[in-house]
């Protein structure tokens, strides 16, 4: 007897010998008459299920056919080839084991789901083909990011969750404690005394691992951060969530144009690993979900991005025959809105936005000679809008300093940064990406929260 | 003129062509006369330097040999087939652009500087070979684990790391807030009102995916995590840190001999990786860190682990003719001294134990039918102790809400989890790396700080 798996039976030569194959999966549909039954059993590794005929001269066919959706079964039978039926094989039950026996009031019964009512399922939805196909690419997306950067000679840097700085010089940060809430204590001036607390100080959830990641450019010349950040805003969009994953990639002795061909070249490779590796799933979604999924991910690996600066960006807006809601003109951070008709409808493919100006981008940012802009990238996807920011670092020291001091950061909190360019600091880049994005891309699904496996949004923490 | 990397110089076939190569990289040496000059040059891609020869007839001669140690460079010049010396290649300087000038107090001179110190300048000891030996090895390391389960079809799943919920059902959780701390809102018992929190409720920093990713399992059927967890523990030890990597794998349909299957032939893929990808890092490690490493990981690879249950183990402890600190007596959490003795002293390589008394472990592991012990296993290693812990699940949902009960923990607040047993439960069964404590029996190092890139300590946060 030899244990099968569905993606094994799917994917590779089949074995039709005597031997008897053992499958065990969960049951998602079963019919029966009173002598046959045709159970599709699920058994995790594909979005596919595998036809399990059970005739009624088994011992316990009473007991089989009566069992809820969901149950688990070890199915020992023979593997059958059926050329002229839907699947090209299936299993003629010898015996059937039944594992465990589901309640009859589970909740994925056939008929389809709101996404809505998955999200407060989030436990059980993955067992549904949509978020299946999800979550399985997810996964491999996952490791053609890490597959792409390994083979490149990146290293792999875990940057700290829980930080003192932040980043970005703003944004919304989770105060992370050990003190008693309801018995703080406090300094001379009733304020709290964070002397108390774990880390001898106020900390926080980090919200991005570039700056510490910039050190280990500097010693490994090609890097890269894969983990968790996390913004308190109170944005009830499709787009944002609390808790999310960045890649950010950062490589010493490359300028502006390295980061912009490589993050295209490995935009593209992750693609071409889905399509090669998820094609099952990709289909599944492309006929489920978004029927121009394919079409677009297709375009996406054969088409080289387009590449404009900013201002170009800001002219070809101005232009547009669009009654955007947020008004063009050349200084204003760009809108979802505006990313997405330069994408869709001017470039109908990604498109790089280059040379932004210095006072809507982050203080790291390298200036420009011309004294307005900075050496930033912005590509923009059809759809999503920004998926991907890069930027040329500022690796002179006075200049960092001086910008430092005109965004109203700290040069002794940020000391050691200042040291990266003091030491041995060189011309480096880097670019950052947000995995969920990324995924919505790739998996057409329009709301974040139906990418993140236990999404947390403001007031929402289940699981 | 083509660009070059240390490590295709010194791991591939070298071209001693004509064509002139470009090398940028940081100083690591520099000596002169008047006439010449050798410079140890790292490009960041390998632990190696490539040795640069610059002679007095440069344009810039004078200026280059006097540049600072980490001073950063381009070098334009011949690859020279060198047999006899130390290194099998130098380059000659044809043209030597100077790229970045360090400052003179640069802390990284030659001499030997302790670990402690390199602590307290966590943004540059990656310069150092042993910080470059040891962070080369934790991406191997992470990348090698990834490959190992994909391969193997796992799915790969991001369980969040803002939860509600206390997977060990003790443990000390570090809490997150978006209230003002120095005015927080309060209830009408003066205590402080979390509805008014950014989740509406108290939330805390994950110990474990384990739980969440259990769903995934029932779904999935082969899934792992691989992420940040978190404990505020008071514990001031070389093995404790407040943020460390655990990848959890899950497996359904899978009793304990198989995960103490899976994880023995994980570990020794994982050993295998870094024997073959990182030798120079793991053989610098050797000379300088601990001259026993590659011995033990050989031995590893090589001989198949043992297997022993919890009572025998108390036997041979008890029977041992060693001072425990800990008296051994059936009952008690096993501490360092008494794994180690048992996997350094009575095996000499890593050993499973198995059946712990159910008493000392969580609620969760799946009782034996002895009513004293759980199909629970922990590999313990030389040196280290308990690298990995695994158990089966408790799959049978009355007896899960039964131990519940028995452990404290609320019904209400599982519920998800109990769903889990009641919609489609199987057995499974899964396991817990700590990557910390894995890469410490890789690398020889012996203080948890040291493998972490900045590592979070009780009252430490630099950076």
């Amino acid at each position: 007897m030899k244990n099968v798996l569905a993606k094994d039976l799917y994917t590779k030569k089949r074995d039709f010998g005597d031997e008897s194959v053992v499958l065990t999966g969960w049951i998602r549909t079963i019919r029966n008459s009173k002598k046959i039954a045709f159970i599709e059993v699920n058994d995790g590794s594909y979005i596919k299920n595998v036809q399990v005929i059970v005739k009624s001269d088994l011992d316990n066919f009473d007991d089989v056919i009566k069992l809820p959706i969901s149950s688990t079964l070890k199915v020992t039978g023979k593997l059958i080839e059926t050329p002229d039926a839907q699947q090209p094989f299936e299993i003629h039950a010898e015996k059937v084991d039944i594992e465990g026996v589901s309640d009859l009031d589970y909740p994925l019964q056939k008929k389809k789901q709101s996404l809505e009512y998955l999200r407060s399922i989030a436990h059980l939805r993955p067992r549904t083909n949509t978020f299946y196909a999800v979550f399985k690419i997810r996964s491999l997306a996952a490791f053609a990011i890490h597959q792409y950067l390994q083979n490149r000679g990146f290293v792999y840097v875990n940057t700290p969750i829980v930080t003192s700085s932040d980043t970005e010089g703003a944004g919304e940060m989770f105060q992370i404690t050990s003190l008693d809430q309801n018995d703080l204590p406090k300094d001379a001036n009733g304020k709290v005394d964070y002397s108390k607390d774990f880390f001898g100080q106020e900390t926080n959830l980090t919200v991005s691992g570039q700056l510490p990641v910039e050190a280990f450019a500097l010693a490994f010349r090609n890097v890269y951060t894969f983990g968790p950040t996390f913004r308190a805003e109170n944005s009830h969009t499709k787009r944002h969530a609390a808790e999310f994953w960045m890649i950010e990639p950062e490589m010493a002795f490359a300028d502006l144009d390295d980061i912009i061909a490589t993050s295209e070249d490995m935009l593209k490779y992750v693609i071409n690993y889905l399509l090669k590796n998820a094609s099952e799933d990709l289909q599944f979604l492309n006929d489920n979900v978004d029927d121009n999924l394919i079409k677009l991910l297709q375009t996406t690996v054969n088409e080289k991005f387009a590449r404009i600066t900013y201002t170009e960006a800001i002219d070809l807006l101005e232009k547009a025959d669009v009654d955007f809601k947020y008004p063009v003109k050349w200084g204003i951070d760009l809108k979802a809105e505006h990313e997405r008709y330069l994408s869709e409808k001017v470039f109908g493919n990604p498109v790089f936005v280059t040379d932004y100006p210095r006072n809507i981008k982050a203080f790291y940012m390298r200036d420009n000679d011309d004294g307005k802009t900075v050496a930033a990238s912005d590509l923009l996807v059809p759809r999503i809008g920004e998926l991907i920011g890069g930027s040329q670092r500022e690796e002179r020291e006075k200049e960092l300093a001086d910008k430092m001091d005109e965004f109203h950061l700290s040069r002794d909190e940020y000391e050691w940064y200042l040291e990266l360019r003091k030491y041995g600091g060189t011309k480096h880049s880097g670019f950052g990406i947000g995995f969920e994005r990324l995924l919505m891309y790739v998996t057409g699904m329009d709301n974040i929260r139906d990418v993140i496996p236990y999404p947390r949004t403001q007031g929402s923490i289940k699981f």
